[in-house]
Formats: structure tokens, sequence, C-alpha cells
């Protein structure tokens, strides 16, 4: 797997939170995840599956990050991470993954997405078990971290 | 999504745990996931796609059971999750997983599996966002509790 893969989903993810929640986020560097740990408060979880390939991609948010989203999408503010909030992170995985397989269609890679899951939790962390390569990438913004973790197996060697 | 559906994601799990990890555990009565949230501290998550159908499938472990199959399976019992452990739930998932596809197979229902992804984090809980049913099924062991939810999208209506 390499970029070429990779940057769909980044490119996706600050349209979706800038269009939808006129969030603006900054990407760190993608890096390749080994021992590195990157915890977050709600995340939604998509499995993705090619004719020549199958993956997974996740997107993990800090909880006031995420609150603040829904405030901007819902212009609701809830106080904790409830089931409006893990229904709109739901709805984000799909949004952005979405685009993704869009933007991948084009240049010839085709999958098809399962349905979303969405973790809660304080502080968890998440693994892509598969035989691939798995790229974590990390966002900032001013009301807390995301990060999105991609992995393939055989797509793209 | 009917009982159909289920029964054979229930039977394989009792059948690899049963023989994997030498391990009993006594099905509880399934039930729709509405309101009721099932915590657990390690699970694992996979996606499913049909041709008319995609949904996911979770299993969720206490940390005390997780443990103890990881002790039965591979003789070694560490003292919390670990790497080890994660990658032993995520083998789990994709022998349950694998063991339902087959038999749902038989009956005409062909899915292909995405690859799995495994989070940890103590008493983090799990949604599955799908216009279908969401079924739930507890399990209780000596070791503690696990539970799985499976959903569909437009599978048996």
């Amino acid at each position: 797997m390499n970029v070429e893969f990779v940057n769909p989903f980044l490119s996706s993810l600050v349209n979706v939170l800038g269009t939808m929640a006129n969030t603006k986020i900054v990407p760190g560097q993608p890096r390749l995840k080994k021992d590195e740990v990157a915890r977050g408060d709600v995340s939604g979880l998509i499995g993705m599956v090619g004719s020549e390939t199958k993956g997974s991609f996740s997107i993990t948010f800090e909880e006031s990050l995420a609150l603040e989203i829904m405030f901007r999408m819902l212009g609701e503010r809830p106080a904790k991470i409830n089931e409006e909030v893990t229904d709109m992170v739901g709805e984000i995985t799909n949004m952005v993954t979405g685009g993704a397989k869009r933007i991948l269609g084009e240049k010839g890679y085709e999958f098809s997405m399962a349905t979303p899951v969405v973790v809660s939790g304080k502080e968890h962390t998440i693994t892509h078990k598969c035989d691939g390569p798995k790229i974590l990438m990390p966002f900032t913004s001013e009301f807390g971290k995301v990060h999105i973790e991609v992995s393939f197996d055989n797509m793209g060697g």
C-alpha cells in the first residue's frame, strides 16, 4: 500500500469536516503504525472488500472534538458521548469512506463498503489486523485530536 | 434478519472456543439490541459484504475471559490485554465469522469478509450502525462474559 491509497481518505476527511461541520483540521505526518498506539474516546470503523483486496478504515476522535462537531453539524451540545454522537460518527465514517471510495474508483481501485460500527469508551485503542501495512494519520484542531487508520491487504503491493 | 442468520455465528463461536481453547460458554437469550448496551474490555469487529447485503459482526470479551482463553490457546497468561491478546481476538473474530460464512453459504447466502479490527479499552461499548436489526447474544462462562452482535442490511427482510 502506498500513499496513493491513503491520500483519498485524508482529503475526504478534511473535506467532510470542513463542509459538514465547518471544522478545520490540520494533518500531521502519515506514518506506518507499528508500536505506536493512538487513543481516543469515540471511533467509527468500516470494513472494505474488493475483488482483489480487503481492508479496514477507522476514525478516532477525542471526546471534546466529537462534541464540538456535533454542535456544529446538528446544533446540539450533549454533555458526553451519547447515541446521537455515535450516530454522527457512524455517518462521518460512511461519508469519509464513501469519498475515498469514489476517488480510488476513478483510479481503477474498486471496493464495496460494509456497514459502520461505532466504539465508545474512554481512551480506547484500535488495532487493524491485516497482512498489509497499517497507516496512521493524525490531525489536530482547535478542539482536540482526531486520527484515521487505513489498512489494505494486497493492494498495490 | 431472522434467527437463521444468527445461529451460525452462535454455533461457530461455541465451536471455536470449545475446540481451540477448551472453553465452554453457555449461550443466553439472543435479543434485539435497542437501548441495551453491553460492555467489554477487548472486541474484535469485522465487516461483511455480499452482492445483496452488507453487515458487521463483533465479539466482545471481558478481560478475565480473554486472558484465560489466551492461556488455554497459547500457554501464556499476560497480566493484561497486550498485542498477543489482540492478535488472538482478531484470529477468533476471523474464525467465528469464517465458520458462519460457510454455514450461511450452504444456505445460499454468500458474503465476503473484510479484515478484522480489534478494540482495546476498559468497558467500551459497540454500536452497529445498520438499517437492519441488530442482534445481541450474551454468553457466560466460568471466567467471565462474552457477547456477540450481528447486523445485516436487507438480508432476509
